[in-house]
């Protein structure tokens, strides 16, 4: 029953927030977006992020609600709106404090990279050269964020880091926006080891729509996107894939290389890009904006996906994972 | 006749200041002292324990002075009193901001620690299993500090990390408070592969007279310490090693555990100690406060070293170092 529910979740977006955006998302279905609070910010930084989203939850309270447990999917979708849980793409908003991880539980974060694209304190980013796995403290906040319910994102880790921390961690885990290296062999990308590591501990991949995730980059076509998602479909089981679009809309291109170089590097680092592309790649012309998830959907069905996966790629994994991840253990 | 100039200087010390020790400082005629200034703190907390240190050099301007240039040595030392070096153990105060260093430097502070005992954003430090080496943020805080002219501290770094951090420096750096672990196999000391790259590389080691550091602990002899400090000399040569007693005066537990565990665990980490010994060790009985150094200086004398070798080791080269460390190169 559960896994013919009809939910769609998109399971990462940082877009440049607007009501144009909130309408879009109920025009295109989406009933639950994962939204990134912040990428360097600091824990006072984020504490005004979140102010922020307090904000626009009273201002567009026809169209958004917040997202702090699984079943707040199903609310908002009975009422037409989108649920928002929040999560983070670093580590950098609990500093060095390990008692910070339940403070942003408690302020209604749900998912926390370990690292962004450098090492951290806590886990090793895909760009460093070097990973030496999850570090001294990363094991202390792994086992603080089982506790308290906040899921572990490793979307922009190293190898080893990722798959110590689907080893360390008792709850399964997420991946929330990166697709098979084996497609496209991007360092944002995955290994077919971590991909089954995730999959047999219970975890989550949600497949991006980022261009430098995608194979030919913005010319990748919907057909070709389908067919990696089938094809991953048979590695991981079709229990543990779903949908992580990483869409940045409206975004400038200032806001990508905030998230390239923070404040970290005197030199301007260009991540998946080059000095001569510095900015936001070209969206596919398949996934514009959120009005996009129908016809997704639609050929998922066509690459030979029964309508109960659809629906479960499209949403009800992830639906589940919320369920079993969001809880307190004590 | 640099070489002969007669001063003394500590080059590490984190005890609980007060009147009484900067009378003990010129009663040892101790001319200089590094201080340290934060373990863990963030930059915020970090300016506030510089804002205790600009009310002490008004407080007690009979007995300590600034210390930002290496001829403020012997501007205290005319004077009879002691200049006051600042460092960071950690890298904590400059959060992920590489122009940070910068507003340390311009804040006084001379050293600063790439990691202490974890995995920071820049280093390995020496408790952590692995040693990934110099992060991309790492490298881009070395060569801001060789700018600036804020001295590479790797005492409580791993070892990859450190062969690395002389590597990429283009100016000396530091090992200020470490013994060779070929002495006293202690996780806080240093290979002889290490201690030879530094002095080959113009750096300059501190002899740490902290408990955990000597061999035999608490009961190591002065002329067991005396005699490591002459073979450390063969090794290194006799202008690259100084004093850096790591002298922990009037300190209660609560510092230590803080120097430890920060807040970064949730368990209690012992370090260098353990459950049954959680506290500070007792200092070895030849070596309680500032007062000792000038039968250090003797015993050096008795085991052979020169009277221009020993003005060396007690303070001559740590005043050179700091001659060719602190200036800006643009």
């Amino acid at each position: 029953m559960l896994r013919s529910e009809q939910v769609t979740i998109d399971c990462l977006q940082y877009c440049n927030w607007s009501p144009a955006i909130f309408d879009q998302m109920a025009q295109g279905g989406v009933d639950a977006v994962h939204v990134t609070i912040c990428y360097h910010e600091d824990f006072g930084e984020t504490v005004q992020n979140l102010e922020t989203w307090n904000r626009r939850f009273q201002d567009y309270s026809d169209r958004i609600v917040p997202g702090r447990v699984a079943e707040d999917v199903l609310t908002a979708r009975a009422a037409g709106k989108t649920a928002i849980f929040f999560g983070f793409q670093n580590c950098s908003p609990i500093e060095d404090d390990v008692d910070r991880v339940e403070i942003c539980h408690q302020l209604g974060v749900r998912f926390m990279q370990l690292s962004y694209n450098n090492q951290s304190l806590l886990a090793t980013g895909c760009y460093e050269k070097e990973d030496p796995g999850i570090t001294r403290m990363g094991r202390q906040v792994i086992r603080e964020m089982n506790r308290v319910g906040l899921v572990i994102d490793m979307s922009h880790s190293a190898e080893r880091s990722t798959l110590e921390a689907i080893e360390y961690s008792t709850r399964p885990i997420a991946i929330t926006h990166a697709n098979p290296a084996s497609w496209h062999p991007a360092l944002r990308n995955k290994s077919d080891e971590v991909l089954k590591a995730l999959a047999a501990s219970g975890g989550m991949v949600g497949f991006s729509l980022y261009p430098h995730h995608l194979k030919n980059l913005s010319d990748c076509t919907l057909p070709d996107f389908c067919a990696m998602v089938a094809d991953t479909a048979e590695k991981m089981g079709i229990d543990h894939i779903g949908i992580g679009s990483d869409l940045c809309q409206d975004q400038p291109d200032s806001v990508v290389a905030w998230m390239r170089n923070g404040r970290w590097t005197r030199d301007t680092d260009y991540g998946e890009g080059s000095s001569s592309i510095p900015g936001f790649p070209d969206p596919p012309a398949w996934f514009r904006d959120n009005r996009d998830f129908p016809a997704l959907g639609q050929e998922l069905l066509t690459v030979g996906f029964s309508k109960v996966e659809v629906r479960q790629i499209m949403g009800g994994n992830w639906l589940e994972f919320f369920r079993r991840s969001f809880t307190r253990e004590n």
